[in-house]
């Protein structure tokens, strides 16, 4: 799983939140503020081959992280996505939800959002088609999101 | 919630499976076969509202309605998306999980199914930018899958 950059170092410094069995990391190279991924801290594929007190644990976590992005990015929405297997467009094969806040207007088509999370962060170290935040501004915003995470119970 | 297509008698032809509080909808005019939405039985807006045990049960049970449209398209992967708020795309404020089943190469870019969601599905009546199943196509794809979903013990 070398090559997995959920499972290596690379993202020890943009996890805000943990529950058990699964961490919250915010993107570094995010298509809005506060765009965040919930991921497994194993290196498991597929949602499809959760047991079903990890399902009920994850979708618990990413709800209690999800009210924490709007609460800290002032959000009037938010989208979750999961593609999952290559045909459904993933290119890291670690099960990874994403939550993008989203604030009224931020896109003139508020669809819009998906094409840009599909190009820029599947591969959450990516930085071929969106900057990446340098390591001050994540230092900034994950301390930020530490801070209330633990607040809610959950870092 | 009588203008709420999901409330009233518009979708009852296309529920293929169940949970105590939630229901597998056909997607009547689906972005490809198997295209399906889990909703709350009741006019429930927000995910960010339900309680543990509710959302637990939420994808408990999309996990199964997935294994079982994944079976019988024979599908390749999947796609799952919510949109909360108008900011974020949504148009029928009634909670609905996505479920897109995926084939290897149904699309040249295969995040390009997004767009097509949003376009055309967040209201499930739509005909104006898709073709909807006539009802006899409905009949036969609802039928097959609410079998399936009997022998998995979700209808």
């Amino acid at each position: 799983m070398n090559d997995c950059p959920f499972c290596n170092n690379e993202i020890s410094n943009a996890v805000f939140a943990s529950s058990t069995n699964f961490s919250a990391v915010y993107n570094i190279a995010p298509v809005f503020p506060g765009h965040s991924l919930i991921i497994p801290q194993k290196h498991i594929g597929s949602l499809l081959s959760l047991p079903e007190n990890q399902l009920s644990e994850m979708i618990i976590f990413a709800q209690k992280v999800t009210v924490l992005l709007l609460d800290v990015f002032k959000s009037d929405g938010y989208n979750w996505s999961i593609q999952e297997g290559a045909a459904a467009g993933q290119s890291v094969s670690h099960l990874h939800l994403h939550i993008v806040p989203r604030l009224n207007n931020d896109l003139q088509n508020p669809g819009d959002w998906y094409p840009l999370v599909h190009k820029t962060t599947d591969e959450i170290l990516d930085s071929f088609d969106r900057e990446k935040l340098n390591p001050e501004e994540i230092c900034i915003i994950v301390s930020r999101l530490r801070q209330e995470a633990k607040i809610a119970g959950i870092f």
